[in-house]
C-alpha cells in the first residue's frame, strides 16, 4: 500500500494512494484524526482494516504533506554510504586530505533535527543568511515499524514498516565549519520526504530499488540501493545496539556519488533550482529552491 | 520556580518543589494531567496560576523522573565548550593529533536521541556489548519557552524558559569510531536529566554558576559556567540562525575538564560507579552505572 499524508480543506488527514498512483482516497473513516505515525504504531490492528476498506471517498485537490511531518524525534540519517559517493567527497577536500577517501568502517550516523521536514513539494528555503553552500542529496529511508533494541541483522526486516525518500538538503558550509553535522543538516524546510510512504511488502527486494536524482532536469545521481556500503540490515542492527527504536523512526540511508560538492568547481544549488529525488516504485520529490 | 516531573502510585505528573528543596507538592489541581512539556508552551497563561497556588496536596514518596521525560525531539548538546576540556579532549589522543587542542571556532553541535533520557536518580546502562568506555559529562542544560527563529544575542534570554543539569554520558569507542557522535551519545539512559527544571526568573547570572561532578565521591568536575567559550546566548543564536526553536527544547550546553578519557590511564566508568552531577542551585543528579 502507498499511504499519504495530505491537506484538505485546512484539514490534515491520512489517505491512501490508489490504482494510477494519483487518486487519493480518504482514510479518515477507517482510522480517524490520528497522523499516520499513530497508524504506523497500531498497524497489526489498523493495516488490514485499511487494505480491506472499499469506497472511500476521492479527494479533489490533495496538497500532499510528508507522510511523517511530525516525527517523534530527530531523523536518523547516514553519511558516506555509497564508495563512489565516499571518493567524490575525498576529491573535494571537503575534509582533511588523505583521511576523508577511505571508506568508512562503520556506519557514520547523525541527525536530522524535526523541524527540517517538509512536504515533496515544497519549497526549500535557501537560508541565505546562514549558507553559500547550499546542496542535495536523494536518499532512500527506511521506516521503523515495531521498535526495538538490539535488533539482529536476519531480523531488520521484521523491523520495518515501509519506505520513502528523503533530499537530504545539506549546507556543505554549515556542516564544515561545526565539525559535527547537525546544524548543517537541519535548516529548516531540508528534510523534503514523501511522496508516499509505501509498506514493505510493495518492496520485495529493497536492494534493486534506484536511487536518483536531477536538478533542473539535469541527471545526476542514479545507483541501485544493492550499493550500500551499510545495508538496511546493517543499519537497523547498529543503531538499534544500543538505542530503542521507536515506531515511526525514520532513518535515511545515505546518498549516492553526484551531489553538487562532487563537481569541480562545485555546483550549488541557487534560487529557482528545481531538484527531484526519486527512488522505484516510491514516486519523486521535486522541490524549488527559494 | 522549580518544578518536576513525578511518579506516584504509577500516576505520572507535575509538581512543585516547595521550601526546603524536598516537598513536592502535586500540581494535577492546576494543571491537569499534561506533562511538563505542555506547562512550559503554555506557560504565559499557566505559571502564573502555578505560582499563585497554595495548599496543594504534598506528594508522599515521589519518584523523580527527568523533568522531560519524552522530549519532542532529540536534545541539542554541545562539544568541546570549555577551554580546558578542549585541552586535556586534545592531549587524549582522541581525535586526529595536532587538530583537536585547536579551540573550535564555531560551536559544535550535536544531538543526543530522546531515548537516551532517564531520571536524575536512575541507573545508567553500562552497554557492555557496545561500548568499554564508559565516560561521564556533567552540563548545565537550558530549556526553551518561546520557541523562534533567527534569534539574537540580545532577543536570547527572553527563549529561555528555565535550567535543569544533563550528564552526556558517552561511549568514547563508539563516539570515536562512527566519526559523527549521535550514537556514541545516544545509548538507551545515557543522557540523565533533572533533578528539578529552574525557571529562569530564579538563575539572575547563568555565567555565575558552577558545574561540578563526583564519581565515588571524588570530585571530578569543577567550572563556572562564565567559562563557555560559546555562552548561552551565542549557542541559541547560532543554533536558531537556520533551525525554529521549540518550546521544550533542551540544549546541553558543554562539559568541563575532568573527564574520564582525560585522564593518563582514561579513567572509564564501570558497573557500581555512583556518578554525581551538580550546577549550582539546580540540584544534583546521581545515577549508578549498572
Amino acid at each position: 500500500m502507498k499511504l499519504v499524508t495530505f491537506v484538505d480543506d485546512g484539514r490534515e488527514a491520512v489517505g491512501r494512494l490508489d490504482g494510477d498512483d494519483t487518486t487519493v482516497r480518504d482514510l479518515t473513516p477507517v482510522v480517524g484524526t490520528v497522523p499516520l505515525l499513530a497508524v504506523i504504531e497500531d498497524w497489526h490492528r489498523v493495516g488490514p482494516a485499511i487494505a480491506a476498506a472499499g469506497d472511500l471517498p476521492v479527494v479533489d485537490a490533495p496538497r500532499l504533506r510528508a507522510p511523517i511531518p511530525a516525527p517523534r524525534r530527530d531523523l536518523f540519517a547516514v553519511g558516506k554510504n555509497y564508495r563512489e559517493h565516499v571518493a567524490e567527497f575525498g576529491r573535494s577536500g571537503y575534509d582533511t586530505p588523505g583521511r576523508s577517501e577511505d571508506l568508512p568502517d562503520k556506519p557514520i550516523v547523525f541527525s536530522k533535527a524535526t523541524t527540517a521536514v517538509t512536504g515533496p513539494f515544497d519549497d526549500v528555503e535557501a537560508h541565505p543568511a546562514v549558507t553559500a553552500e547550499l546542496d542535495y542529496e536523494a536518499e532512500l529511508a527506511v521506516i521503523i515499524g515495531p521498535g526495538g533494541r538490539g535488533i539482529s541483522r536476519e531480523d531488520a526486516f521484521d523491523h520495518v514498516w515501509g519506505y520513502t525518500i528523503v533530499n537530504d538538503v545539506t549546507a556543505r558550509d554549515v556542516q564544515r565549519d561545526h565539525k559535527q553535522w547537525l546544524l548543517g543538516k537541519s535548516l529548516d524546510t531540508h528534510a523534503p520526504m514523501g511522496p508516499w510512504a509505501v509498506t514493505a511488502d510493495e518492496v520485495p527486494d529493497v536492494r534493486a530499488l534506484e536511487v536518483s536524482s536531477t536538478v533542473n532536469g539535469e541527471p545526476r545521481q542514479k545507483a541501485p540501493v544493492a550499493d550500500l556500503i551499510f545495508d538496511v540490515p546493517e543499519l537497523i542492527r547498529v543503531i538499534s545496539a544500543g538505542i530503542t527504536l521507536l515506531p515511526g523512526d525514520v532513518i535515511a540511508t545515505g546518498t549516492p556519488v553526484g551531489v553538487g560538492i562532487g563537481f569541480d568547481p562545485p555546483r550549488f544549488l541557487r534560487p529557482g533550482d528545481v531538484v527531484e529525488c526519486a527512488v522505484t516504485g516510491l514516486g519523486a520529490l521535486r522541490n524549488t529552491i527559494r
